[in-house]
């Protein structure tokens, strides 16, 4: 596997860094970028997973998620992968919440989907090797967050995946994708109609089914526009009451959906992983 | 003057805003952004004026430049303005350092420039009294700052305007115009062949005839690509040192011309206006 560097750019002491590979997960060339704070030569350091929302690449939370001033006094790497395949041969969507920049972090086993948008093995399985090979990643000490639909992918992601992370947090996330609109579409086309296979990509199934985290620490916009027809954290809250997972649920006042509200709180979720990360 | 507000978003407990509205100046639209930390109601804020570079609008330091987070600490109230007119009457060049996204901050003798190139007067009349009409501000405490080009600005609009600005400073400025490509080509294109003209419209030779500032913050990133041909801060230094006014060149090691610079210092800066604008 060759990573070709896209950019690097020094920032608040470390390296910003852009870099591209084959996949040979989606069967495309995919872009992430890795932030590497300043660190003594030699060292391994934690790995923060940022998965982002609708829309994005890993563009948007490089440029607007301020999380390079905290994550270079915490000593933490954070990777940001893109959000879906991308490339003239993916098929694609017309609408903004499906194909391309709406991956949902699924394998998706529907035709046209299945031949590329398979990101689930991408971000769990290949990426991780990529970085591990790549960076002074010690991959004992992951942790994962993720806004809207990245947060949606983080949860799942840490719940089907347990002891891999050993903090995960979310920002304004689709918080039980087979109950709002975005979710049914996207579980719906790229992996049919058996919601049992839905239900292998959300929250508050995967709890009811019994997986488990350690904690949980989620930030919610109140004046967030999808608060309630798409992201209903009170249905995770439940679900971590009832399964006894202590999730800290903190609803921001005045806070919208946007990356002003990422970017102020990012501070926090990245102490919350670092101190998880010691 | 009808003052439009394009968007709000609240962020780190204040509020970030664009807004348009109808310029005398320019005889365009113009469009700028202005975050207002929180603070009491009733209280008038400190005011930071952030001048943008080549290619820019209002929106880039707005997205990349992370200056939110210690404008709220500080209590300082940070005013974005485009870098140009703008809309398909006014007159543009192809290239990305003249025209559209490039005004130099001054006011254009020359055709066709002249009719719509009018920043210098929109930045220093117009535009505040927008400010201080329709925000939070104390006028009598303000400061100024920017980028490259708005180095550029930020620089000989305090020169210009002796005692209206509490704290200068600066990221990678242009610092002599008239000594390098892109002063040459601007201050040539907008201002004719006169050089005493251009004289108005650079740093160094406002120095040299005599204008005086109280203190002066720089920060140049000597990976820079820009540094040896178009922005010399060597000269500045020289002109500052003979004119015995107080210059910080700080030459950060590693950093280049980007946003990753800028956001890595911007607290910096921020701290030092409002220090001096307490």
């Amino acid at each position: 596997m060759t990573l070709e560097t896209v950019s690097t750019s020094k920032s608040f002491g470390g390296m910003q860094g852009v870099y591209r590979h084959a996949s040979e997960a989606t069967g495309t060339d995919m872009t992430f970028a890795v932030y590497v704070p300043p660190h003594e030569p030699g060292t391994k350091l934690p790995v923060l997973w940022y998965l982002s929302g609708l829309t994005c690449t890993h563009q948007n939370v490089m440029d607007k998620g301020e999380y390079r001033r905290t994550a270079a006094e915490q000593g933490v790497i954070v990777v940001c992968p893109d959000t879906s395949p991308r490339g003239d041969d993916v098929a694609d969507d017309e609408a903004y919440d499906f194909g391309k920049g709406a991956g949902f972090y699924v394998d998706a086993t529907e035709a046209p989907w299945a031949r590329h948008f398979r990101m689930y093995s991408y971000i769990t399985q290949e990426l991780p090797r990529v970085i591990a090979d790549n960076f002074p990643a010690d991959m004992n000490r992951q942790g994962i967050t993720g806004h809207s639909m990245g947060g949606h992918g983080a949860l799942t992601i840490a719940l089907r995946n347990p002891g891999r992370f050993k903090s995960v947090s979310a920002f304004a996330p689709i918080s039980a994708p087979m109950q709002c609109p975005w979710g049914e579409k996207a579980l719906g086309g790229y992996l049919g109609t058996d919601r049992a296979a839905w239900a292998r990509h959300d929250s508050v199934a995967l709890i009811e089914g019994g997986a488990r985290l350690d904690a949980l620490l989620v930030d919610q916009g109140d004046a967030d526009g999808f608060l309630s027809e798409q992201l209903k954290p009170e249905l995770l809250r439940k679900a971590c009451e009832k399964a006894g997972i202590p999730m800290i649920l903190r609803l921001q006042a005045g806070y919208d959906h946007s990356y002003n509200f990422v970017s102020t709180f990012m501070g926090d979720h990245i102490e919350w992983h670092a101190k998880r990360l010691r």
